[in-house]
């Protein structure tokens, strides 16, 4: 387990002088443009070529080796065939060079031998303690003047900004840059990190983290490397700065793809996307919502509620407004009395003072203006739509300056789509120089002010402490050292659940039909019958399981033919004799260890047929006190556990506590893999939920 | 009920003459935008400005009113105040206009006296047989040369092409007018339809669909005037060319804003998206998935069916891809071992022959060339995404060159993605100039290619006869005659329905608990007994409903109880006593008759906790015999009807036929309003699905 880094990054994005191994003088070559690059960004040291053959590269003398370099030499950037970036690797290091960024592909991406060499590359390092951003990369960029420092042989130099970026894909990083510029995103540093065999992006979250100039930063993502340290890194970071990702292989084809590139192993999507959210990293579905959201972040507070107010010159725009908004999860704020008459003063007749505010085709400036006034100062409302489409009869111009005057103080976003004639002209540019994000389709704002609302949501959360629940741990770790394979028999797992304090509904285990009438007796009708044997996997398909046993003949009659069915084919079958749990909310309730993750905690619907409709919601632990709250109101069906038809509210709260209780199962035995209890089954609040099933899987 | 009308239109989008009334010196006003649009347009035939006061508008000399005009006039655009517009609208038909555009607002959109303005329009209209466009609109454009007529006053002049548009926004259509502009959208005709006092949506895409200048036709709705007409003129057209809609309204407070705007009342959002999909209309979200879908329509073959392959040179941007399009319910082709085989052949050892295929960063035109004429001729592949990002050591044209060279007989659509440094510059050109739609990013591409792909199916769609079921239409009838009130009883709605044949669980209806038990036994246990009521209407609220009964003393008990507990507050409570029917699949079939839609039919899951998902879909009768299979297997828990965990799947040809039955109620009995079975409980294949609750409500 590798832990995040930031110590020796200034050696890369910081150097005093560079060397650029394998600069070269061919038109076209990235050789020759990591050099021009390092040139036109105003790179302040001294740049050194290396190359075996050529005395000049773009008029700066060359050097043949590396060592043969006369200064200190801060960053080597490398971008000789895979062996002899080897040999330069280690020479740098001899030199001491601080930090490598080596663009040269043929490592772990390609397989066999590539592997090998990464993991020389990644000794070397070690061995040296230089920081490598790379290999199979497209470079670094630091554009702050005191620095600058262009080491990539990206085609777009970025505009100076304070969006920090970083990609793991080199092809990708190249056109996010161009994005970036086409969209008016500064750039503050850059960095493509490729194979990430030392630098990866929790170490650059960190790095921008504590750096003043960047105050966005943003993520392309193939995989989340080591999902704990940045889990750790990206909370505490988005407290301070909005992170933005786009996450790639988000479907399984395309998590495959991803794990066949560049040598990632493609994490499960759901768990990196739990991951994602749980650090306050904003997922984004692509570069377009990725940059206009850079670009809200930047210069708008983010709305502290839902309520969501649309002014319009034109119905048509609002509806849709009002149609994006909804359709996300925001609200349209209801429009109170006073606000609604102090409109209705500003306001022709026909305009409508409803949410969406419609100032009618022939608003101007001073129209506009004097609703705006009015609407800022309305505290049901948590955020701005501006929407003008311009008719001709109306200076763009001025309603463009109305806007910016009219929000410039106000602690709530705006956020403005102008349509028509006038787009990209002067009413546009009026906007996006006061900071107002302009957009062309009124969805597009919609979606950003989304993101802008749950960043809001996740700042205002405060963790719960998780309760430590008094167990029986001794009694636990007795039945668990008593078991030899992976699945424990179901009654084992029952009992160390049991000692954890899971309720389970009353039953006994026994051996032929007699018993199992008896036992009935003891546990209170009705019953519910189930077969069990070690090889006895699928209950249902083998209808092994009889529910609603009324009476001691019910019960000898459903046993025998239990029994007689079953045993030729399962020797050992048993019968379970469980008394039947009221309740018709159930849940499920699990914990699953990944090797990466770590524990990964679930919260579902059970219940055969809801169950069939996937409503699980997973979280990475450790969880706090209010997770498991969250998880169970994030299901789809979260209103199945609400009151409805009569029954009252499902005790949630039992379901909670159950899932805390796995947590401190699974954190005390550390070779659980795998618990889960499905169905439990929630009774009202007052109490008496209970398991009626579980299964444990510890490592063999 | 109106019906389509094509007569007359010829008057307004082909005129030979044009006055405009209200024409204007002023600039900036829409008079004399409208002339000046008029003339820019090249309008062939006489513009005759009318203005009472200036006697030159444009250079062109005035007439005072529209008799003083001396020639012939086919149309007349209307942009004076209201009351002054209905006095144009006399005059223009007694000289004999054909049309008119009436600009003008103030009409229903007003409410009041605008609506009893709008109807005196409509009666003058009616009365000289005049077509009219508007009131409360932008106008109309027809770019053919030979009929040139810019009759707007949008600022955007538009590009002459084949597409032809109508908006039911004013504002919008500017938008989109000037959006088309920029996306490279040539149009034939435009036309901004306001309140629709005449000319509807339906008109004009019938108008459109028997004109072979236009290639694609595009709608903004905010509502669906005549539904039925619209879907028979829709259904007919969507065969012959594509018509791509937005529809706003989606969310219920859009719909809301809908409904104040323009005067148009808001259809159930859901009515109008099933009417949408039923005619084959491919409704989007926005305008800039409008535009790439017109585009890639006009030049490009649809899917003919969904394996897509992506041919790329960057790994990120080929994941990007498939997870857009695996999302959208497309899939990734499986590249079969001979086109892996020739794949190998002519790629590097690094270059993935998998999907996505990735010709790694070196790739050149001589690369994308040989790898496409692979792909090109694999089988199992419906559609191509090629991407390219623009290393800077490839010439990119050439590339660009290659994919419109190895894809120009292609008949499966192919769809471009140019990233990076190149973007917007020859590459994208020499696609564009081939008809390739090229995008920005993999996710637009792969919006359009569902969309493609869901006209291939739409056109594919083959309806199957609706059987005629023999019912006994006489009982029904005598049944549903003796009956006073809306809602009938739960008894008398049973027999009508099993009248129609529909099987319901065996059940008799007693006054009190004894004879209960005699009924339980005559129906066979176990039974489920539930308490009726007139106004007894929300069963599980009132605990009036007991389940699972299996002795005569378990009836007698459950029975006492809910005549002693409900008697009191409903004198009249009666039992029905009902054999428990086996199965656990539940679905609801109803139909709802809609004042403008007719019969809407819904298929469902039933059944308690299910219900409260609302999984529902709904279709706008009438059904033919595919309809219900497709309306059952587009629920999104479909899955819970098919096989699971042992279970055989249910019998949802019983439910599908029940639909059908419904629908020949309904049609026999048009004063029926409402009718629903729920729950249906459904068996496995073999027959004995049984209803076991209904309601019918009849029009008083």
């Amino acid at each position: 387990m590798t832990t995040v880094r930031t110590r020796g990054l200034d050696g890369i994005f910081r150097p005093r002088s560079v060397a650029v191994v394998g600069a070269s003088r061919r038109e076209g070559s990235i050789g020759r443009q990591v050099v021009a690059n390092l040139i036109a960004g105003g790179f302040q040291g001294p740049v050194y070529p290396v190359n075996s053959r050529a005395e000049v590269v773009l008029s700066i003398p060359a050097f043949s080796r590396v060592r043969r370099i006369p200064g200190p030499v801060d960053l080597a950037v490398i971008v000789v065939p895979p062996d002899a970036a080897l040999k330069v690797a280690e020479e740098c290091g001899r030199k001491g060079v601080k930090g490598l960024v080596v663009i040269t592909a043929g490592f772990r991406e390609i397989g066999g031998i590539g592997i090998e060499r990464e993991e020389r590359l990644r000794a070397i390092a070690d061995r040296y303690g230089m920081r490598v951003i790379g290999p199979n990369c497209m470079g670094i960029v630091n554009t702050d003047p005191a620095y600058a420092c262009n080491a990539s042989f990206s085609a777009t130099p970025p505009p100076i900004g304070s969006v920090a970026m970083v990609s793991q894909s080199g092809a990708l990083g190249e056109a996010i840059l161009a994005d970036a510029a086409q969209a008016g995103i500064g750039v503050a540093m850059f960095a493509s990190v490729g194979n990430r065999v030392d630098v990866t992006a929790a170490d650059l979250v960190a790095y921008w983290g504590a750096d003043d100039h960047v105050r966005v930063i943003l993520l392309y993502l193939e995989s989340v490397g080591e999902p704990q340290e940045f889990l750790q890194v990206a909370r505490e970071v988005a407290r301070r700065k909005p992170i933005i990702a786009v996450k790639s292989g988000r479907s399984d084809a395309g998590a495959q793809a991803a794990s066949s590139h560049t040598g990632s192993i493609a994490g499960a999507d759901v768990a990196a996307d739990t991951l994602l959210q749980q650090c306050g990293v904003l997922r984004v579905d692509n570069f377009r919502d990725m940059f206009t959201l850079a670009q809200a972040l930047l210069h708008q507070a983010p709305p502290r509620g839902r309520r969501m107010a649309v002014v319009t010159n034109a119905g048509g725009p609002g509806i849709l407004a009002t149609d994006a908004l909804v359709s996300l999860g925001l609200e349209m704020a209801a429009i109170g009395p006073t606000t609604a008459r102090r409109l209705r003063r500003v306001l022709p007749a026909e305009a409508s003072v409803h949410n969406p505010i419609d100032l009618i085709a022939s608003a101007d400036a001073a129209r506009y203006r004097a609703a705006l006034r009015v609407v800022a100062q309305d505290p049901g409302i948590d955020g701005l739509v501006v929407l003008f489409v311009s008719p001709i009869m109306i200076d763009a111009a001025a309603v463009a300056q109305a806007i910016v005057d009219e929000t410039r103080r106000l602690q709530k976003p705006v956020l403005a789509c102008v349509m028509g004639r006038q787009r990209g002209d002067e009413a546009q540019a009026i906007l996006q120089r006061a900071g107002i994000p302009v957009f062309r389709y009124p969805e597009d704002a919609a979606v950003t002010l989304r993101l802008m609302a749950r960043r809001w949501r996740w700042l205002q959360r405060r963790p719960a402490k998780t309760p430590k629940y008094r167990v029986d741990k001794a009694a636990a770790a007795r039945l668990l050292r008593a078991h030899r394979g992976s699945w424990l028999p179901g009654s084992v797992a029952e009992a160390v659940l049991q000692a954890y304090g899971v309720p389970f509904a009353p039953s006994r285990r026994v051996r032929d039909a007699g018993d199992a009438v008896v036992a009935a007796h003891k546990v209170g009708f009705p019953v519910v019958l189930k077969a069990e044997a070690a090889d006895l996997l699928h209950k249902s398909e083998h209808r092994a399981v009889r529910t609603g046993l009324r009476t001691g003949d019910e019960v000898l009659a459903a046993a025998q033919e239990l029994m007689a069915r079953l045993r030729p084919e399962f020797p050992d079958v048993a019968l379970q004799v469980q008394r039947h749990a009221e309740g018709h909310r159930e849940v499920l309730v699990g914990m699953t260890r990944d090797a990466r993750y770590g524990p990964l905690f679930a919260a579902g619907l059970g219940g055969v047929q809801v169950e069939l409709l996937r409503d699980v919601v997973i979280r990475i632990g450790p969880l706090d006190g209010r997770d498991p709250q969250e998880m169970f109101a994030g299901l789809k069906g979260a209103a199945l556990l609400g009151p409805f038809r009569g029954s009252p509210a499902a005790d949630v709260g039992a379901a909670c506590e159950l899932l805390l209780r796995l947590q401190q199962l699974a954190a005390d035995f550390p070779h659980i893999q795998e618990v889960e209890v499905n169905p439990f089954i929630l009774a009202g609040r007052g109490g008496g939920s209970v398991a009626v099933d579980a299964r444990l899987r510890v490592a063999p």
